[in-house]
């Protein structure tokens, strides 16, 4: 998979791709990510990307031309799946979108910054918007890091024990059983003896019973969806 | 504001911190930052701080005793307001949330890892679970750096203009309107005329009945809220 984010600030979201799992993921040859600074396609001598609202209003508007300019240069290069724009008017993300997008092959992010972009580059560039949550953060780049990080775990091969992925919370929408590790007591605060009994037939009924319990306690809703 | 933000990969999130609005409202001393590596509280010589799931089950679990020490050494010096620990399962963050907690002194991010945390820590110590969305990720560290974001931008003194915070999607419970800048024509696309107009009256209008169209469009459930 390759994806190619661009970015008016690429340095703020270098580290998240410099450890852990992306950075194990990129090493493996299982990801290409290519960061674009979007300064370098613009086209006055101050290297600026956006400007002010047309119809008044706080907080600059990143331009269309140098977003044009950019996806032009890489739609050159080869097909894209998706060419994303990170907005929190966007569908939101959720785990079955995420399983989805880990079998793409190119797919484009692109950074809204400051107030957002102009409303022509998402009529006509953009093919797919999405929001990581309901909340308005400074820039695209922190929720590119978590659509990437969402996707690249799921790419087969990148997580060192495949089964840990399918236990996760929403996949099967039920959120994650409680867990435990040693000591088996600590102040007094004791583990479960089922996960202690050796019984595995006991403890993936009590897993299942605790997820289901779980989800209805925190996320009914959960429960509903049929996706 | 102080935050603390305990990981064991803390260097994942340090870019974030080190460009755009956070950089900023650290260095005008708007908000304090600590990041602390779960690594140093270990208690055994290979600095160790997870280990197997009890029962059985792929993916390793983070220790109850370094996360002790580590929260138990920073209550020690200060009170804390919330010790939050970002998890899928826990309480969904959206705008409202995030200005709540920009009002707060203190607070303690603890990043889960692995498979997550030893269910004790979340029973005894934790106060407050944040997910940042219906998706799992590698860990938390994206998510706490999201959850900064989100809060730190809302804190007075900030955003260089503060009207900009408010004219934002979700404040009002209302996605934001289109918004274009120069030029007004570009390859035939042209910037809708009453924004050219110069009548103000007319401009707000049309931006109120805009973001109305597109949340009644996108997210109808955000028109159905009362919060």
């Amino acid at each position: 998979m390759r994806i190619d984010i661009i970015s008016v600030l690429p340095e703020l979201i270098e580290s998240p791709f410099q450890a852990s799992i992306l950075k194990r993921a990129i090493e493996k040859g299982l990801v290409e990510v290519h960061f674009h600074n979007l300064r370098d396609y613009s086209t006055n001598k101050h290297k600026n990307v956006d400007d002010y609202q047309f119809g008044g209003g706080a907080g600059m508007v990143m331009s269309v031309e140098p977003i044009d300019k950019c996806i032009s240069a890489l739609k050159a290069e080869r097909e894209y799946d998706e060419i994303i724009y990170m907005t929190p008017d966007g569908e939101t993300l959720n785990q079955q979108m995420a399983n989805g997008m880990s079998m793409l092959k190119n797919i484009i992010i692109l950074c809204g910054h400051y107030k957002g972009v102009d409303q022509r580059v998402r009529d006509h560039f953009i093919t797919k918007e999405i929001s990581i949550g309901d909340y308005v953060l400074s820039g695209g780049e922190l929720g590119a890091a978590i659509l990437c990080d969402a996707i690249i775990r799921l790419i087969p091969g990148v997580l060192s024990n495949e089964t840990s992925a399918l236990t996760d919370s929403f996949q099967d929408n039920l959120l994650a059983p409680p867990i435990y590790t040693r000591p088996a007591e600590y102040k007094g605060w004791k583990v479960p003896d089922v996960l202690l009994s050796g019984n595995f037939a006991m403890i993936d009924k009590w897993r299942e019973d605790m997820a289901y319990e779980h989800t209805k306690t925190r996320r009914p809703d959960l429960l509903e969806r049929e996706d």
